[in-house]
């Protein structure tokens, strides 16, 4: 099991990135195509824990659209083999300066491109970093 | 990509019960045995961020180690293909009844057998279930 090969690392990354865009512009049928269809997919969020794809996606289409923008930092995507990878990183938005986020996604290949099979986001206290 | 394949799921059940055990037990050796040894390997805990499998081994070296016993609550194990795995629960603990923990890992197949290469713990105000 190879960790980090550069093509794949790539793919992912990319994929990381238009999850990211589509999350703070609130596209949310791009976050729905990114989060694999299946009712094994979990995500636990701020304050709610979602089992399958569709309370996941009911849980999309009800979240207020706004307050979105935030910063990533220490932002780490490790893929393993050719078809998983792990991206983790922490957030911080401004509405929110003693609070740092945390997000971590497993990521699975599929026929249809990488897509997101279990998430956790989570948030602690703790004040922002030095700019 | 087949998801559940049984064979896969059991062994992967079966390392999240050590695992377990382990935490619970606080047997620190088979914890850091039980994470990928690799710069890559995080962990959020419920108040740190943990970067790399140093971070991590010293983390659990100085915890304390009363207090660890819980009960598990919608577990769920899901294997993508045969080398990669996802294993999310909830847990409360009688010391917090208003306090749920979320705990979602991702293992992956080795040459050394299942390891966590990833994982984050986080806790959510909320009543437990009813008994």
């Amino acid at each position: 099991m190879q960790i980090d090969i550069p093509e794949v690392k790539a793919e992912v990354e990319a994929a990381f990135a238009a999850y990211e865009a589509a999350l703070v512009g609130n596209d949310v049928a791009v976050l729905d195509t990114l989060f694999l269809n299946a009712p094994t997919t979990i995500r636990y969020g701020a304050s709610e824990n979602l089992y399958g794809y569709d309370e996941i996606a009911a849980f999309r289409a009800a979240r207020p659209s706004k307050g979105l923008q935030r910063t990533l930092s220490r932002t780490v995507i490790t893929t393993y083999g050719r078809d998983a990878a792990v991206a983790s990183t922490l957030y911080y938005r401004e509405s929110a300066p003693d609070t740092v986020g945390r997000q971590m996604q497993t990521w699975i290949r599929t026929g249809d491109g990488w897509k997101v099979a279990a998430a956790h986001v989570s948030t602690m206290d703790q004040a922002a970093p030095a700019q």
